[in-house]
């Protein structure tokens, strides 16, 4: 059996409670920026967490009241400036991999986001499958505030997917800050918590999904992300394969013998 | 001329008034469960309105105060529990394909959604084209409830585009029901009307639409499937062709007529 | 250095201001319509803007209380009816590739809606990047209404991902108006200002933008409607090659310059 059991990452603060993993970032005093180095030890870990069979759900938590700063200034931008094109895109193809590592790790990614969650970190979020948030949530891909482009780890992609392309193009073109209400009105929040409260409602979203059928879950997320450019009737063909697989779990029996039992079912992930 | 008249399914009710047909599942006592046979008789239904010219608009009614509570337990669940890979993906397949027969039916579907909309009631509700509730309406994509994908009859494609990412991911990992206010505020539902004048609300509705150039919305659901995976310059070229073929219908003359004259246009369909 | 200066519309209003050029229809009596002359000016117009130099925004904005009335029934409609495929075609396409150099034009496009949008003028206005109406604005896809399909000039493509496929679809099949109010709501309007700060409210969003990174604003646009049906995967990975460009223009220096000195930038587009 893969397990995550006695991973001790360097750049990142990681524990496992009742098969969920909570990753935070730990800079708090200069709000949570990411470097190279916690970008690739992000990269590896969700890499890792597609084997891992002792965690379901992975929840991005919030530390010291912030979220995560984004790119750090000093240590990832200015060496970046200057830097040789083939250089810049081993960068932007490895923030690119945390990405689709988050994408492709076979489990429910649920972001609780409070305080600044700016650039890298407004993409961390946005490439979630879940977001809660507090009140207090200041959120924004402010890439054309550091002279860049809209376009960085999939946010032209997914972003519209989320929000609606108008008001995508709004905070990918000005930078502008989407506050917690607008995050929840708009679709980018699930929902938006008291801030001390914050971290247990999404351990308790990450808790009733992991009492659910877990492969299941690895087939919905992988679904949501194999489906994105398909026609319509190749994607209810790729689900009828994909549930038909689903059909033949112990989860598909455990959850109709509950019924029939009159009780609640207890999965199983197999 | 092909028509539906005479037509006379054994699984559901059904009738045809002033060309628009109204289906209704027909054991209310229990919510409206689907069965192997009331599925495989939608699909040929709506395989045969593709070519039917006496039905301009389909309204998917509820019955006894709610929608369709999804695939019976006792009569599709228990069967499928146990049952090997090639029949159990003729089911997912069957399913599907009636997702794609009211995708490709050729005429606009409005559900009118009242009470318990779960299941696969809630990928018809999905899959139609329209969709009006009552406030107590209550809609569940609950497959993770029985220990299966959100992934099913096109949910992970369909649902992402209508509601958003965020929201859907939301709604398939943890089967949780979607209040009808939920519903409306997210764009699933057009609107909402008291129960007692959903149906009339569903069939003014439908008979706005049947009076308006019925060729012309045909090709409009067909583009808004066609496109769903086209690049934009190709879809662009898509719908040029599209509305050229429509300016050669006589109803596109006579909107003109009428306009010159002063008068509402009365379209024929052709 | 390709410019636009001196250049001097037949069929609409134009000027620049600081670097935004502002298009306004000019048949305020009527609503502004648009003509086969208008149209094609207006494309011609757009295709020049892809190489200009001297101007960084699009503002589109309204006249005397209306944005654009659509295709002028008489001088368009009428001579539509009853034409050759050939001809039609090519009508269809000139409308189309009007969007299409909307598109690829490579500056963000602002419209600015007041009083009537209706028909091509609905387009334009969901065509550009950003859009802010007034509380009186009207928008509607009214295509059906003459008696055409609802797929026109990218409409089933576009207008699904800014407001969602089920708000897309009653305006596309019923041509109802939109009002201000659900415009915001739904997610199409970015903003409502009152009708005498509209225009102000236009400019200086399109200042904001224009003092931004205008070279990268033009890749975020590309990307924008470049990923628009890319896999997931692929579109990260264009992403980091976009966004790896960027990181070699001075703006992104000047951005990291500015920032270590406390300062705010100063963009060059460059």
């Amino acid at each position: 059996m893969t397990t995550m059991a006695g991973f001790s990452p360097k750049h990142f603060l990681w524990e496992v409670k009742q098969r969920i993993a909570v990753i935070r970032l730990n800079r708090p005093q200069r709000k949570n920026p990411l470097t190279f180095q916690s970008y690739a030890e992000l990269r590896d870990t969700f890499r890792a967490l597609t084997y891992a069979e002792d965690v379901d759900v992975v929840v991005f938590a919030s530390n010291g009241g912030n979220f995560c700063s984004g790119g750090d200034v000093h240590e990832i931008i200015g060496p970046l400036v200057g830097m040789e094109m083939k250089d810049l895109l081993a960068f932007t193809r490895m923030t690119g991999d945390l990405v689709k590592a988050m994408i492709h790790c076979g489990k429910p990614v649920i972001s609780a986001v409070d305080g600044i969650c700016v650039g890298a970190g407004a993409i961390i979020a946005m490439a979630s499958d879940l977001r809660l948030a507090a009140p207090a949530a200041k959120t924004a891909f402010l890439f054309t505030r550091v002279g860049l482009a809209g376009c960085d780890m999939g946010a032209c992609a997914m972003l519209p997917r989320i929000i609606g392309q108008g008001r995508a193009a709004e905070l990918l073109y000005t930078g502008r800050s989407m506050s917690a209400d607008e995050g929840a009105a708009w679709g980018f929040y699930n929902a938006l918590h008291p801030a001390e409260a914050l971290e247990a409602a999404a351990m308790a979203l990450a808790a009733r999904i992991a009492a659910g059928p877990t492969f299941a879950h690895g087939i919905t997320k992988t679904q949501l992300a194999q489906e994105w450019n398909m026609g319509l009737d190749q994607a209810i063909e790729a689900e009828a394969q994909a549930q038909a697989i689903c059909m033949q779990t112990r989860d598909f029996e455990r959850a109709y013998r509950a019924f029939v039992a009159k009780e609640q079912p207890v999965f199983g992930g197999d």
